[in-house]
């Protein structure tokens, strides 16, 4: 089962301003209008969607519910399951690992990973099995990090490499054991 | 004339270990014997390689002296020019700009623009043209910084972007006003 990571950074690696706007990935996705990231693919291969309770109420706060069909969960102990009334949206507060093997009991293909602390807490527990990373040619300076401090190197191999026209570079790494 | 950086990275954004050991891309180098990143070629159109009292200082506890050849500019406010006693590197106390005015009035073509804080001073000061920065596959989790703290965004354009069978991703941006 793949433990997937889909994620844009800017080049200092940043996944979004300190309070969490996107605004230059928006303008700089402008220029990438009809470039295939492989994000809807992606998106189309993973059974199930699972993101923080921070990414969740930001989601929450647009104006549509960009995740109709999909099927989420949402990690978080504050939460109770009945803040929770989207179609197709569950709850969990207890160890990733378990949540990991409980999906790979129900024969999950791809779980899609999101939001920068549960990627991390996946990575801390050598949990995520790859990563593709778009780069955007921009530095920010400050912000969220899509990586935390760790105690132990994490060696990465290289799957694919790609560039676009948009300036953003994509490149998929299958993650090692450490 | 061009202000350029020319550096190594791993995946999460460090140039060195916390203690400036550089282990990690000492070994992922021996992955990439053969495979021309560019380093000879640049090395050989930069005027001067300028690097902070770090470098200098890290690069003089090495068996030989790796800059044989090369005009060397060391920046410091602490170093007296009678510490330097090695032929072709000389020092620098003053403004930046003015070093970089001056290599200008020179008809310099290239500076090479090493050392993580250098690199920041000149990238917080506007004065680097260009970077070509080498992703190594490993996240390391603490260290040095390529990138520091900035208030203002840096757009970048992409260059060019070009992956490796060592799994060493290369991209060369050029530096947008900010």
């Amino acid at each position: 089962m793949n433990v997937s990571v889909f994620i844009a950074t800017s080049l200092d690696g940043f996944i979004a301003r300190p309070d969490g706007d996107i605004d230059w990935l928006m303008e700089a996705s402008q220029k990438a209008i009809g470039e295939d990231m492989g994000y809807e693919s992606f998106m189309a291969m993973s059974d199930y969607l699972i993101m923080g309770r921070n990414s969740y109420e930001k989601v929450l706060s647009f104006d549509e519910w960009p995740y109709e069909g999909q099927k989420v969960i949402v990690i978080s102990s504050t939460l109770k399951s009945e803040d929770i009334k989207l179609e197709g949206v569950e709850l969990f507060s207890g160890a990733l690992e378990d949540l990991v093997a409980r999906l790979r009991d129900a024969k999950c293909g791809q779980l899609y990973i999101d939001g920068g602390r549960l990627i991390q807490s996946f990575l801390n527990q050598n949990l995520i099995t790859d990563m593709t990373i778009t780069t955007i040619p921009i530095l920010l300076g400050s912000g969220i990090s899509l990586f935390g401090a760790r105690e132990h190197d994490v060696p990465l191999e290289l799957e694919f490499s790609k560039s676009f026209p948009s300036g953003f570079v994509q490149n998929k790494y299958t993650v090692g054991q450490n």
